[in-house]
C-alpha cells in the first residue's frame, strides 16, 4: 500500500491543505512535536575504523542542510513563483516539493576528478507544485549555483524532461476523501451488513476502514468525448491494536485486509460540486449508483462474501512450534581484526582493496554511487535505481488499477535506520543519510551500512593428489533498505575480489492482497477471504560505464550451435562457435536476455585491446533469481506512456545530459505526459564507440501465496545482476588475496603450508563487546527548513500509511 | 584435462596391465607402498555435536567395507565370470571396475520407510570389464542379496539399460601409448624444433610433454564402410617442478600448455600392428602422414607458430600487490553457542529444524541425498547428481572431440577432504565418505561438510514509523567439492528456515584451454599462444518429488499480457493474467524455462487442496547464475545418443525403478550405443497424478578469458536452482524462528523490544581454540578389497592427472 492514511484524510477534511500522496513531500505538521537534540550528522565510525581524504571532492554528495535551507529561502524570495511555506500552504498555494542535488555535467565532472579541472559548481533540482490555478501542475525548476548569490538563476528544467516546460498535470491537488466519507455514510447500512461492522457515525468509518484505491489516476472520455479523471478505491480494514509491554503497535498488515466493496468517483476539477459518486463494484457486480446498490442489497438472495478481519495472522512475531534447538544462538559473523576498508566520512568516498567509489543519496532514488574505480581505472561514472514499478491485476478495479511508480513516493524517505546483527553485521560501518521534501532535512541514522563477509563459499579453488589450494571469497557490500509503504526492499552493492560487482535486490514485507471472490484468474485464495494479487516487479538500474574512457561499445558473444566441416575431418561435425555482434545504434538499444543464455553482453572499449589483441571489457550478466525480469504487460492501461523502462530486459542508449534518469518522480502524476519518457531516449543515436549507458530491468513476477503470509521472504523475492571483468585485465585479481592456504602432501603426510602472509587470527572475541543494545535504536532525525531551524533537529520516523 | 598420466603411460610400457581412462578404476599398484594405521570411518564429531537416532534405517548408504569385500569375493567365486583381480589382471583378463549399492525399489524402500514393512535386502550393482575377447566390454551386473548366502543371484542389469544385455563396447581396453610414442620418435627432430625442446630419446618425450587427447573416442566409416576408431591426441607440456620447502610440486596447470600438434590414430581392434596414424595437424594445416607434415616442414616459409611454457602465470599463490589491509584476518562466521542441528552418524541421517534427510554416496555421482521430509512428510525421496558433461568446440580435433561424461570418471573418487575455514566454517561437522573401485575401497575424511551460516542478509523484514521486525536467515548447508581433473565442482544443497532447499554447483580450478592458432571462432586469445576453449557446462539432477505422496502432478501457472473487457468499465484495458497448463504426458515432458521467466512451474498434488482448495506444492526456479542453463549443441557428434539429458532445460517423466539414472557412467565407452539412453525415457507415459521425476540441469556457458587464468573463479560460474512451498502451508514457516527481533518505537524513544526468547551470544570465543592446523590435513584412506585386508588400511589420494 502506498495510499495516503486516514489520520492525513481526517486532518484535511479539518483544514484544506495540500495532500500529495506521499508523505514525505506531504505537510509534515501533524506529527508530533517532540525534539530532542541529535546531532544529525552523527555516524558510528570507531577508532577501529580506518579513515582516508578522497583526492578529489565528492561533487555529487547530496545537498547539505545548509545548501537547502538556502536555495529554499532563495526560492522563497522569487516572487513570480508565487511560493507559500509548506507550513502555512493549502491547496490553493504554490509549494517547494522537493529540492536536490542537480549533478554536474559529465564533462565537467571528468574534468575536475581526471584534471585539473575547477570543480563543478553545486546546482539544484527543485521539484514544485503550482497550486494556485485550475489546472494545478507539477514542473522542475533547475536553480544554481549554491550559495546563491547574485549570479544564481532559476529557470524549468526543460533540457532534462520531454514534457513541455517540465510541466506536468497534478489531477489529485485537492483532497477527495469526503467525496468517499459521504457517499460511504449514504450507505453505510449497507457497509454494515456486508463488512459486518458497526458504523453509525463518519468516526466509525474512519477508525474501522481505510479508503484508498488506485494509482495512477485513471482518463476516460465521458460521452461528450470530454477527459473525465477517475478515481477507484476500496475499502481496507485497520488492523486491530495491540497493547505491549510499555506502548501499543498496529502490526502494518491493512494491506492483507481488502473488503471487497470498491467506489468509482468522477474527481475531474477542482470544484468539489462537480464531483461525484460513478459506481459501486461487489462481488464482481458493477452498480452504476448507490440506489442500484441498495435495490440489489435488498433483493433476497444477494450473495454476501466473507470478510476479512485482522488478528494474530497478519503479525510478525514469533509463531508456532519453537524447533529443536532453534533459540540457542545460531552462527554470526565476526570481525576479529578490525575494518579492513577505508573511508572519508566527509566525502562518503569508499577505499576497498583496489576499488573506490564515492556514496550519495537522494529523495527520489535513494543510495547512489558515483566513479567507481578498480585499480585506479574508472570503469563506472553512475551507478544506481532509476525506478520501481509494481504493476498489479486483479478482477476488481484497484489491483487492476495498481501500478506504483515508486520513486513517486521516493526510496530516500524511507530508507530507514539498519538494525545491527540484523540488517548488518554488528561489526558493519555505518553511514548517514540526508534528503529534502516538503521543507525538511531527513536523516537516516544508518541509512547505508557498509561491510565486509564471508561469502560462505570459496572463490577459488583446486586440488589434486599432491596439493589443494584454496582462497576465501571476502565481499564487501553496500546495503540500503527501503520500506516504500507495504514492501521492504533490500538493495546491495556487493564487491568482489576477481573485479565483479553485484547489484541485488530483495523485497520482503507485507504484500498487497486483493480481495478473493471471483479473483483466481489473478492469483491464489490465501486466506478465508483472500487472494494473493498477482504483480510484477520491476527495478530498473542505471549503469553508466566507462571502461578505460568513455569511448565504449556493447557487444555481444553469441555462442551459437553449428554444422562444421574440418579440413582434418571428411565428415561435418554438429558443433558450436561463437560469433560477435554490436549493438551499433539505438535503433536496437532494447534488448531481452538471450534463451538458454548464450549471449554473452560485453561492454568494451574497442580501441584498448589488451595485448593479445582483445578488446578489454566488463561482462553484464544476470546472477540471482533467475533471468533479469522486466513486465509482463507491454502496454499497461495504467502506465501508458511511462513504462518503457520496464518492458525489455536491458536497454543501452547514448549518455547525453538531459537524459540523467530513466523516469521522473512525477510521472506518477500524469503518465500519458510524463516529465521524463524514456521511449523518447530511443533516437536512433550511434552507439559504436560511444559514452553509452546501460538499463537494466531487476525484478521479480510474483503471484503471492499462502507463504507470502504474513510476509514475502526476502529468500525467495531477490534478483540480482553482476558486471565482471571480461578480458579486462590478464589474469584473475583474486590471487592478489593473501586470504589464501597452500597445503601440499603426501600419502605420508602434510609436507609444505603456505598462507602467504595472511594474518591469522588471535586472541578473544568477546561476544558481549560485539553485542548491541536495541533499546538504542532511533529513527530518523529532521530539521525544519523553511524558517531554517537547524538548531532543533528533531527525531522523526515517518512511513507511508 | 581428464586423461589417463604420463606415468601411467610409462608403467604400462612395462607391463601390460588394464588401463581404463579413469584413475579411480585403474589398476592402484603403481602408488606407494606405505600403509599406516588408520579409521576409515573416523569423523571428527565433538562433544557439543548432538546427536540423534534415526527412527529407519539407512537403506541407501554405501556399500560397507564388508560388504565390498563379500560381493567381490563372490564374483570372483563365479567361475562363468572368469574373472582376474585387480592386482594380477592384464588387458586381456576380465576384472571387477566398481560395486555400489543397487538402492532398493521405491515401492519396497517406502513399504519400510512409511509402515511396517521389512527392511529391503542389500543388493549390489556391479560393473565388470571383460578384457578376455576381441571385443571387449562392460558389462553391469545385479549381485544379492548381500551379505552373500547361498541364496545370492548374480545376473545382468538389463532392466536398468537401454542396451542389449547391458553390455557396452570399449574401444580403448588397450594401451595405445607407444602408438604416440613411436610416432612421436619418427618426428622427434620436428618436435624439438616447432615445440622448442629437446627431444632425442622415449624418455626425453615423455619427460616433455603428456600426451592425450580425445573423449570420447570418434568411430568413422572407412572407405569400404567397415567403422573405424579414431583417436586425436594433443602434445600437453608439463609444468616445471617447483622446488617448496620439504617437497616439491606441480602446479596442476598442464591444462593451460596446449602444444598446437595433434596425432590422428586409428586404434581400432585389439591387434597393434593393425593399429596406425592416420595424419597430422598443425597450425590449423591438416597431413595425412608424417611424410607429408615432414615435407611441409622442410619447405622455407613453413610457419612455425608461439610455444605455451609453464611458469608462475600457471599457479595459484598469492601474486602481484597485497591489497592495503587485505593481510589481516577477514570476517569470519563462527558458531558461537554449538551445533544447532542433530546426526545420527552411523545412518549419515540429519535433522535441522523441521528438515529431515539421509546422506549417501556413490562412486559415480557422489553425495546424494534420501528421504527428505519437511514437517514430517515427505517432499522428495531422492536428490542428487545425475551426469555432468563438458562439452568443448574448438578448430582443433582434441576441442572439438571433447565431450566429457564426467561420471566416467566418477564424482565419488575425487571428492576429496574439505579444508576446514576455507572449504567449510571451521565449526563445520564433518562426515566421511567410501567409495569402491578397482577392488580398492577408499575413504575420503571429510567428503561432506555440514553446516549453518548466517546467509549475510535477512529473511523477513518489515519497518514503518512505529516498529520494525526482522528475522535472521540461518540456513543449512551440506556441501561436497568433487576435483574432476582440472575442475573443482563444488555441490551443495542448502535448507532454508521457508522451507525452501536450492542445489548449488560452481566451478573453480584449471580450465582446458586451447592452442590460440586459427582459434577465435571458439575463443579468446588469453596468454601468449593460447586460447580458452568455450564449453558448456551441463550437470544433470534428479528430484523425485513425492508431495504429499507419490501422486504428483506438473503445473505450470503462466503469467500473460492479455486485453479484458471488465463489467466495470467501458473501455478494454491491456493487463495481464494467469493460466494454469498442466504437464500431462512424456510427449511434453521435455521443457525449457520461458523467456522472461513468466512460467510458474509448480509440482503439486491434485487430490491433496490446502483449505482453500488450492493444490499444496512445491515450486521449482533458477535461482542463481541466470536461467539454468543447458548444452547449446543438440546433437552433439561426440556425445551422439548420450545427451538426452542435457539438451533441454528440464525434464519430467514418470518414475520407474528401471529409470534410476538419467545417465550411465559407462555410456563414454560407446557414446552411440549408450548403457542408459535418456531419451528412452520418454515413451509416452502419462504425467498427471503420478510418481514424477523432474530433471533439471545446472551449468555455464563459459568461454574462458583472461580472468580464468590461473584459475576459473567460483563467484561468477555458478548456477542454482530452488525449490520453494507454494501454497504448500498455510503461512510463511520462517515465523517460527526465535532469532528475530521486533523493536517498537515512536518519535521520542524507543519503547518495547521483543527477541522471543532467542537466547543471546555470551561468554568469549578464544580464537585460538577455533583455529585449525593444516598440517592435519590428510588425503583418502584405502582399504584392500581382493584380498580383503581391513587392518591395513592406507593414506591413498589420487587425481586424474
Amino acid at each position: 500500500m502506498r495510499a495516503f492514511s486516514i489520520l492525513c484524510l481526517l486532518a484535511s477534511t479539518a483544514v484544506a491543505i495540500p495532500s500529495p500522496k506521499i508523505s514525505s513531500v506531504r505537510r509534515p505538521g501533524h506529527r508530533g512535536p517532540n525534539r530532542r537534540d541529535i546531532v544529525t550528522n552523527q555516524v558510528n565510525t570507531t577508532a577501529a575504523s580506518p579513515t582516508i581524504t578522497a583526492s578529489k571532492d565528492n561533487i555529487w554528495a547530496s545537498l547539505t542542510n545548509d545548501e537547502a535551507a538556502d536555495v529554499i529561502a532563495y526560492l522563497h524570495n522569487q516572487t513570480d513563483l508565487n511560493l507559500t511555506s509548506v507550513e502555512d500552504a493549502g491547496p490553493w498555494d504554490n509549494t517547494i516539493m522537493v529540492v536536490d542535488l542537480l549533478v554536474p555535467n559529465k564533462t565537467d565532472a571528468l574534468s575536475y576528478m581526471d584534471g585539473n579541472g575547477t570543480k563543478p559548481e553545486r546546482w539544484v533540482l527543485a521539484s514544485l507544485l503550482f497550486g494556485a490555478t485550475e489546472e494545478p501542475y507539477a514542473q522542475d525548476w533547475v536553480v544554481g549555483p549554491v550559495p546563491t548569490t547574485e549570479e544564481t538563476v532559476y529557470y524549468p528544467y526543460t533540457y532534462g524532461s520531454q514534457a513541455k516546460d517540465a510541466k506536468i498535470r497534478v489531477f489529485d491537488q485537492d483532497d477527495h476523501s469526503e467525496l468517499y466519507a459521504n457517499a460511504s455514510m449514504e450507505i453505510k447500512d449497507i457497509i454494515s451488513d456486508i463488512l459486518n461492522a458497526t458504523i453509525e457515525t463518519q468516526d466509525d468509518l474512519s477508525s474501522t476502514f481505510d479508503i484508498w484505491g488506485i494509482d495512477p489516476l485513471w482518463h476516460q472520455p465521458d460521452e461528450n468525448g470530454n477527459d473525465r479523471v477517475i478515481s477507484w478505491v476500496g475499502f481496507w480494514r485497520y488492523p486491530d491494536t495491540v497493547q505491549m509491554q510499555n506502548g501499543s503497535i498496529n502490526f502494518d498488515g491493512e494491506t492483507l485486509l481488502p473488503q471487497g466493496l470498491y467506489l468509482q468517483c468522477d474527481i475531474t476539477g477542482r470544484d468539489p460540486s462537480k464531483w461525484g459518486l460513478m459506481g459501486v463494484l461487489y462481488g464482481d457486480e458493477y452498480y452504476s449508483s448507490l440506489q442500484d446498490f441498495r435495490s440489489a442489497w435488498e433483493q433476497p438472495g444477494f450473495e454476501k462474501y466473507a470478510v476479512n478481519y485482522g488478528g494474530d495472522w497478519i503479525g510478525t512475531d514469533q509463531a508456532g512450534e519453537v524447533l529443536p534447538l532453534e533459540e540457542i544462538a545460531p552462527p554470526m559473523p565476526v570481525q576479529p581484526a578490525g575494518q579492513r576498508f577505508k573511508v572519508d566520512e566527509e566525502n562518503k568516498y569508499i577505499e576497498w582493496m583496489d576499488f573506490t567509489f564515492y556514496l550519495t543519496f537522494t529523495r527520489d532514488t535513494g543510495m547512489r554511487l558515483y566513479d567507481i574505480k578498480y585499480k585506479g581505472q574508472r570503469i563506472i561514472y553512475e551507478l544506481g535505481l532509476q525506478e520501481a514499478v509494481a504493476h498489479y491485476a486483479g478482477n476488481d478495479p484497484v489491483q487492476s488499477g495498481t501500478a506504483y511508480l515508486d520513486t513517486y513516493y521516493g526510496f530516500g524517505p524511507y530508507a530507514f535506520s539498519q538494525i545491527p546483527g540484523f540488517d548488518m553485521p554488528l561489526y558493519a560501518y555505518c553511514m548517514n543519510t540526508t534528503f529534502h521534501a516538503s521543507e525538511l532535512s531527513k536523516s537516516h541514522r544508518c541509512g547505508i551500512s557498509i561491510f565486509e563477509a564471508d561469502q560462505n563459499y570459496l572463490i577459488q579453488r583446486h586440488s589434486n593428489a599432491d596439493y589443494i589450494s584454496a582462497t576465501k571469497n571476502i565481499a564487501l557490500t553496500v546495503r540500503s533498505v527501503s520500506t516504500v509503504g507495504n514492501y521492504d526492499y533490500n538493495f546491495e552493492y556487493i564487491f568482489y575480489l576477481d573485479g565483479s560487482i553485484e547489484t541485488v535486490v530483495r523485497a520482503s514485507g507485507y504484500i498487497q492482497s486483493a480481495y478473493y471472490a471471483k479473483n483466481s484468474e489473478y492469483g491464489y485464495q490465501i486466506h478465508d477471504a483472500l487472494a494473493g494479487s498477482m504483480h510484477d516487479h520491476s527495478l530498473n538500474f542505471k549503469v553508466d560505464f566507462d571502461i578505460l574512457g568513455t569511448q565504449n561499445t556493447v557487444v555481444k558473444h553469441v555462442i551459437e550451435a553449428k554444422d562444421i566441416k574440418y579440413k582434418w575431418n571428411n565428415l561435418t561435425r554438429s558443433t558450436m562457435h561463437m560469433y560477435r555482434t554490436e549493438v551499433t545504434s539505438e535503433d536496437h538499444g532494447k534488448m531481452n536476455w538471450s534463451a538458454n543464455s548464450q549471449e554473452q553482453v560485453v561492454i568494451v572499449n574497442k580501441d584498448v585491446p589488451n595485448k593479445y589483441g582483445e578488446p578489454r571489457g566488463y561482462k553484464i550478466m544476470p546472477s540471482r533469481g533467475g533471468a533479469g525480469m522486466h513486465l509482463t504487460i507491454k502496454n499497461s492501461s495504467n502506465l501508458i506512456n511511462s513504462q518503457g523502462f520496464a518492458d525489455h530486459a536491458y536497454y543501452v542508449t547514448k549518455r547525453k545530459d538531459s537524459e540523467l534518469r530513466a523516469s521522473s518522480a512525477w510521472n506518477d502524476y500524469d503518465t500519458a505526459n510524463p516529465l521524463v519518457d524514456f521511449n523518447k531516449f530511443f533516437d536512433g543515436d550511434n552507439l559504436e564507440q560511444e559514452d553509452i549507458v546501460m538499463w537494466f530491468n531487476l525484478g521479480m513476477h510474483h503471484v503471492p501465496h499462502t507463504g507470502d503470509l504474513p510476509n514475502t521472504v526476502f529468500s525467495t523475492a531477490q534478483s540480482g545482476m553482476i558486471i565482471t571483468p571480461h578480458n579486462y585485465l590478464l589474469s584473475d585479481p583474486s590471487r592478489q588475496a593473501t586470504q589464501q592456504i597452500r597445503i601440499d602432501y603426501t600419502d605420508n603426510s602434510t609436507t609444505d603450508v603456505y598462507t602467504f602472509g595472511s594474518q591469522p587470527v588471535t586472541g578473544d572475541i568477546e561476544l558481549a563487546q560485539v553485542a548491541w543494545d536495541p533499546y538504542t535504536y532511533y529513527g530518523d532525525v529532521a530539521v525544519r527548513k523553511f524558517p531554517y531551524d537547524p538548531q532543533n533537529p528533531f527525531n522523526d520516523t515517518e512511513s507511508i500509511v
